[in-house]
């Protein structure tokens, strides 16, 4: 059975880390890092989440396995933010995201060890203040 | 000024509607419903969302404009849970989906008028249980 | 320089082929076929494009490089009326297309040779009369 | 019934708009505009369209609904032009468009409300003067 | 560093494993399984390459991570089969392919542990024998 | 019956012409040129393979109908290699390819005429030395 931490990281990165974790007080034991990126190139978005994850011990930034783990999860949220087109800046749009990093073990037994979750909530639109509406993705990985 | 209504759809299909209205108090005025669809074809899962809110009231199945705008707000949340493949069965996989339907109009503006959003949150994975993993997706239009 | 066989493909799509001939004389030399298909299977309508071409002798349906010309002109058009998803009944469309496949010599050098192109015209939409608006594709390649 | 207000918009496109209100005088009463637009750069077709919408007077640039609404109009018309990659320079290719944009009540009940038409025409091919095909899209959407 | 064990899967599939472990002796340490698989059904190809891999003991069927590894190398290396549209007999098509799947640790670092590699060779086109042409795809995934 | 040339393209890329001739010597009368290009940007991928084409005689770069047929068996190829994302540096990675391009007739009917193959092979992966995985593509076209 799996536990629900790909829930965990979005209750994150759509309210908080304490609300996180006072609604769902048994993911205390996973990693989790958070922040924030605006811009019109995904490239960007994608490196702000790389850093973030590394900068914070999410993942070890030495060892290509874990950055390939994390840069197919970060790549599959980003597919929900983009919804089928994997474009911000060259087709005329900009995102402002809020985004959680959370890695640990959602599976009960031993053998499905480490997982890593990326979601990202935030905005997209013009590249006009006002002129967009929300927009969330969610990426999951063995790591 | 955008409300946060796609958040809101968001966490009543990720919690419950009961807990998203505690932490989302100014919501009570929209319309919400929600329903549940596991399956390995991706057009029941979108004739399921219809059949809620046509059967809700959320829209009036007999304008093609309001069928128009919640069939890509559920497309754009399906890229959202296939993450940019936009198939189930056709490539292996099933998916067992909690949705929401919210109806409201999200903008301080009288002219932004009503808008949609669509959520699912549930699991994709092998057709074999256990053999999954999370997935969420949201869509939003103008209805 | 190339002549715009494609419009003529296209109004004759639209229209009809008499008013594509009163607007575009010139391409009286062009091979012209016409047909129609309804359907929520993708393989359905490129099958009728396919049987239409060899039937009437737009292409010879005996050797390869012909079918795979035709081939890819029938997708690149089918991209045009599904618009970024290559799928109508998998997402719950349905499609009730005119199309014309028209085959000829689009530019002034000799070497250029022959090209075909296909143009699909109609409405795609909910599987109910009227939840539907219109839809055109138009796909070009060398022959 | 739907009026065929993405044929007129097409012809206005592919041939001009006198020769499209010939051909079909009843939709004199919709707005239209047209324009021409040439880049390796999605984003500046996009902006194009855009810009020529709101200084005619076809969308209210003010209110994020209309924004919303032919931004995605625009978008699917440009799948059609690119055929299942929605990429122009990124990819090694060139477009010039005329491109038209209609707006009006093409269904006969009112509850249908507004819907926008966006079509282009034009080649698309390597930047090279004649190294070229031509291309054409269609997008509508509800207003 | 990494080892070329995409090439040595790719060998097998292309060649047979015996040209490969010539070609490249110091690969004799990694597991290796091939099949063979027709079909207009891509769910039946990745199945196939499933039961292989568990067959064979290329991976645990037990495990989800495992299999969650395999299933992303399988639809990579099938986007390379299909090249951009994941169908296959919904645009009527079909496949003729063999396969290898090969398991093993191609970087030097012992932290970057097990990966898997999935190539596919054979062909793709119409369903009428001759009417096809070639078509390759690899997968790699680390496990 | 189609004689493999697309197998004899991978292996020229895989390994090298010499090899590919001493398991293929069949197709010693077909033109083979190959070549090397790193970068994050498919533009670059792109006009590399174009440019050794014309410049090694492959294709008559003043004939559109070659470079056209040209132009989609690299975008088949590059599909290959991008798994279903036709990106590169817009989604923060970078390739290092050797190409094969090679022109023949694979086909027994002479009707069949002249077909194209182009081969990718090489790495994908983050834009840090080892960070990076191979990856494969191939694309066929008539010409």
């Amino acid at each position: 059975m799996q536990q629900s931490f790909g829930k965990y990281a979005t209750l994150t990165a759509l309210v908080d880390q304490e609300t996180a974790q006072q609604l769902m007080p048994e993911y205390a034991s996973f990693q989790v890092t958070t922040g924030k990126v605006g811009s019109m190139d995904l490239k960007k978005v994608i490196s702000s989440v790389e850093t973030a994850a590394k900068r914070n011990g999410i993942i070890n930034g030495e060892v290509y396995r874990e950055t390939h783990a994390l840069y197919h999860a970060i790549i599959e949220a980003a597919e929900g933010v983009t919804r089928g087109k994997l474009s911000v800046g060259e087709i005329m749009r900009t995102v402002g995201l809020t985004f959680s990093i959370v890695r640990g073990r959602p599976y009960t037994e031993d053998a499905e060890g480490e997982w890593i979750a990326v979601c990202f909530y935030g905005t997209i639109g013009a590249p006009i203040k006002g002129k967009e509406h929300e927009t969330l993705g969610l990426g999951i990985n063995h790591i």
